[in-house]
């Protein structure tokens, strides 16, 4: 079995090894490649990665290269990870979109629409010579925004998923809070990637007794404060929004708060230079603590189950997948991407049933849906006219005089990403 | 034919009595009767009415009525034109969300909601009374917001359809530009009550050529100053918006204006004081030039047109009416009430089939049917935690500070029209 | 107003001709065009035309042609009721499939099948001349089978409905027993063309009382001995079926009927020969009784209130078409033909919602509309192969050897017309 | 782990108790409980069961009882594999019907029905129990009619799947003509249980290339012959059908032959005297040789594979199933029960998505599916005539005059198992 990270070199793969290393049993890997095109970061990452292997008696090999092709040659899956821009294209898309008072951010909003559409055509490129070299391979698309990203991948075909790590960590916090295994948790999750809500908490699996209610009780102060919303907000809705949810639910407050603040590329640039020093020391043989604050938490664990689940090697019969819709969410199209529980397996998820979506929820997943289709369009075609229609359709944007702006800015901090402009 | 209009003592009612006058040969009146508790404000109105049925020779009687039941007893159909509240009422509607930074409005917004808590109620208690008294009468709802209205009627199965004077009121502005008749007329009029776009102008009929791209190449100018929207937003967008959606694209700009500017209801106020005066004068036997200021255009034309081919006697064979969805925006519910264009007949509307919506459009028309889902609920089942919940999804409000201090207020004004409050 | 009969000189043009001229108001023809190859039956059924035009006093000249192009030059509606082939190869349909122990019938089962085979692709030949010549022009459908050639026009864009005399006729039958106008009755008919039921009969409209429950109490006798079914089906089923649907419930018995008697084609061959004579008199100027006989009763009356509604001049709010399904029997392909009431307008028609249809009759038509896409797919595509599959679909045969052998015959019988073959 | 198989004194189950031996590792029972009324025959086949389990060393414990709620109480997952009237009631559903010319079969057909009749409301009550004594209890139902007794449990709310061994029948005989391993086809299976057609045979898995045109090409003379259909026929079908789609493609072939055999019922009965003799012999420790002669070929397999996966303690990721459409058949009832592949967990069977059904295997399938409504809809209600209505619509009967003397002989025989009788 061999799995191929496209963005290797990334700071975050540390994790994601350390992931592979302890789950071996899950998913028996024989060699792990890393692929980037960045051979200084890359080469550090994979002296990590080795010894990780290493230190923890995993017997597969790690491989690293900066060739894509033969990085994904003979692969059984690959893992997408990569960052077009780096973290300085982040910086600027959570920037410019502040001065129109409109939240800046990686995922949401304009910054989200502006990694769309630097992202989908690398994205596709990479999936296009995956195909060609194993048709059978599976994608497992963990690059924002994953939501436009999966539904790019599977309208040209291509075997993908997307995954996120929003809600593993809920499901560890919630575990936490109860005191159980987080297993034995299964989260009534549904929505569209960074537009979710946790609409029950279920004991031992799909049909299980639901304890969202006394959890909500008994620790709805801690779960707000966490996702930085006001308590009296989660005991109204009755469930558990994404953090995510908070750009659209204290949208004014947070751009205040951003206008204010260092930005999070910032943040994590300054990190990722003292994680590299740290990668660097060849007596690190394990993750560092400092990690942890990068983000991405579990997120090896959600990779590992996937990976294991589409390998046909096992993982857990339910997990949380972004893919086709196929009449699970009836109000939005066959080929719309929603992110919910699905049975993995072989063959791809297929979606549990949903329960019919309160439309204090559904208004607004049909809304950012529907920006999503814009969103690809302009992504996959470009031009001005398609970035100004995806931004006046996004919830966020809606008006004229701020999707005028909002273009002209995207455009001009993003030329040199986009073939057409 | 009997015809009762309820409100029959709004300073509208010469308007459609003109319609009635001058239209008989559609609509072949044997007994007008207006319905209203003002009694001082009926006589004048009622005076006036009779007075144009003798000027234009309409044999029909003209009866004046406080008592509701005695109105519409017998009656073929009865138009509802009530205002719960009056002009003061609206004046609240229109200042207090403005106060957070929201639109003011009538129909749109939190205002909106307010109206609908109010009137749903006495709506139903009406329509309960006209099923009882003959359960084949036809009830028109002129009574905003027509959405909601419309659909708590069809959801308690009364024979009811929703009626707007926007789709006859550009079809007018549009004949004028293009030099044709209106009958010519056919509009590709698509969405919610008040949140329309025409997709297209079609001459001799539904699939007659669409002259709407030459329309706004020639007269796009003189049309978005009409709506008082960008010209080059018309063209970005190739349709025409109906005037209320500027409450959307240039919400902050609305805004502004409207917390400088004397409300609406206040103009209304001033108006109908001095029309009653007018209508006062013996001597008037005709509309006075100034009604044509009060809003309504062409309102009774609609409405003419309606109860004609309603009651069997004629009217056009397609017009734009608020009837239920089954199916004709596949993403909206069946129950959903839209406004379309439909064949109408004694069976009541039939949607003409409708081209896939844009996601420019279809998102914002899901997100507001949802929150007018949540609207219905708040107004038949009241409690602050329904107002709350309509208010965070409607996408003009949207955020959780604000939705909180809007149901406070909303509340706070309204409470003697809630009987729950 | 021009309207073009293709098949003119059938010997059912006079029982059009006679509903044109008594109907002036309703559907006021300048020009009445006749067209058909065979030169001289088209000289006597046009005389025939004229004088009864003249003897009423109609004012539209009656144009006879056997140049199609000519013929359709102009024309705002063309009515197609041609027969290829002839009495003759109705003739065959009748009788080959009585070999296997199947109907023969003219448009059920294997029979259908061969005029469907024969008819489709000439039907299209001249829709696409009408189109060429005037692509508003509507095209009314009696040609056999109407449900496959109404979807095969439909399939290719044309502006086409389909027509059958069924469901008027047992409207007029029905109003008779009752006692009342035929226009005081509103038929609930569902189904596919010559496979439907009334499963309800409303006073004055679509959502009139249901008085079939008493006119079955009342008159079940009569109805069920008109269509030679059992008094105590109707009472079982609760509906009316057509008298097509004597062909499925009583199959057996019908083919041991057709196996003894003389075919209908050869009684049909004969009365025509019987019609011509009488139309070469020049003293007959009126259609003479024996017509009556002849099938096709009320088809004009149809007729006109269909063209009269198409082009715009009255007619019928709701009439009973063959037209696309598009959701309203949500168990059919949106594509599908059927037939039920729809208000008519210049735009086509628009079909009335339908109450969910009982299992027991649902099953049947999703059923045959299956073979009709089969159907369709062989008279379009040709080939054995096609034939079989569609064969092997028709619930009336559904056996492998039948197919086979109804395959080999209707190819022998039907070779001159069938290019592929 | 604790198993309860209701009906367990049947002569089947040393098949399944074999199959539990076998494959422990995948499904570790504690305990196997056999329950059933006849408790001399429950000794018997108790005895053999505990000599199975001993001789293959399984460490579970195997209980017999005549008392249901002695049986089911704690099970985890309980089978029913009875048969209401025993081999008695089987003999007369295979013969009466064929005095019309009706093919008569204990699931297809009118002595389906009348086996529906006599086991929906026994299967009912059992269920009842069960869920009273643990609402987590997974059903698995074997008995016949599947698709209409699953139905039943599903519309009243059980923990239900129907489980059929058609599939895996096809499954092994494939591997054996392709030299494969079983697990290695994965069946493109789809329609109802015993309509049912294999129009895919891919190899590892549901996107595997699909090897059924080379097994058609290469073994379609044996696979034929195996179905006792004609070899032409799987040429033009193109895909596999299920042996019972015989009694539909050949049903007179299928008719003459029943009626010159001696019935399966006999063969079966004699055969059960046979095998209990043997199973008598406390030497006996193994199933014996005849036993494979009794049918249920591969059932221990399917219902091990099947109680594994609903248990949480593996099984094959897809599986045969009969469980809920939810959309799956976008062209029958969200309600209906369908057989295809499912995704199986613990949250139950999730069917995987269908390609869109050929309309000569969808337009039966809907038919049938309209007949087991009423079906159900007879066997829950009862009367005569709901079990009219059922037999008239389905598609082997579909005549009047044979479903009014089917009607009175299923009555007739059946009287002592009908409550309503």
């Amino acid at each position: 079995m061999k799995l191929t990270v496209v963005g290797g070199g990334s700071t975050y793969t540390p994790e994601l090894v350390d992931g592979f290393a302890r789950l071996r049993d899950t998913l028996p890997l024989e060699e792990l490649v890393l692929v980037d095109p960045a051979a200084d970061r890359l080469e550090l990452v994979g002296g990590l990665a080795r010894r990780i292997f290493a230190k923890q008696g995993h017997p597969g090999r790690v491989v690293t290269t900066s060739d894509l092709d033969a990085g994904i040659d003979g692969a059984d899956a690959v893992l997408l990870q990569l960052r077009v821009g780096g973290q300085a294209a982040r910086q600027q898309d959570e920037t410019w979109p502040l001065e129109c008072g409109c939240v800046g951010q990686e995922t949401t909003g304009a910054g989200g629409l502006a990694k769309a559409l630097r992202t989908v055509p690398v994205v596709l490129d990479i999936a296009e010579r995956v195909r060609r070299a194993n048709p059978r391979a599976w994608i497992v698309d963990f690059t924002n925004p994953v939501g436009i990203v999966t539904r790019a991948l599977l309208r040209e075909g291509h075997r993908a998923v997307g995954l996120c790590n929003v809600a593993i960590g809920l499901q560890r916090k919630f575990a936490g809070l109860l005191g159980t295994a987080p297993t034995d948790l299964h989260l009534g999750h549904v929505g569209l990637n960074h537009l979710t809500w946790e609409t029950g908490v279920r004991l031992g699996g799909p049909d299980g007794d639901d304890v969202l209610p006394g959890l909500l009780a008994e620790h709805g102060e801690a779960i707000a404060a966490d996702l930085r919303l006001p308590h009296a907000l989660l005991d109204r809705l009755g469930v558990v929004p994404s953090y995510y949810l908070r750009y659209y639910y204290a949208h004014d407050e947070v751009v205040r708060e951003l206008a204010t603040k260092p930005s999070r590329a910032a943040e994590v640039a300054s990190m990722e230079a003292e994680l590299l020093t740290m990668y660097a020391d060849p007596a690190l043989d394990e993750k560092p603590a400092l990690l942890a604050r990068r983000g991405g938490a579990y997120y090896s664990e959600a990779a590992v189950d996937l990976a294991a689940a589409l390998l046909g090697g096992g993982g857990s019969p339910y997990q949380v997948v972004n893919t086709l819709n196929r009449g699970t969410l009836p109000f939005l199209p066959d080929d719309a991407v929603i992110e919910v529980q699905a049975a993995v397996g072989p063959a791809g998820p297929v979606p549990l049933p949903v329960p019919a979506l309160d439309p204090l929820f559904s208004g607004l997943v049909a809304n950012v849906t529907a920006y999503e289709e814009l969103a690809l369009d302009a992504a996959l075609r470009g031009g001005r006219d398609r970035v100004f229609r995806a931004l006046l359709a996004h919830p966020l944007i809606a008006q004229y005089a701020y999707a005028e702006t909002l273009t002209d800015r995207l455009i001009a901090h993003n030329r040199e990403h986009l073939a057409w402009a």
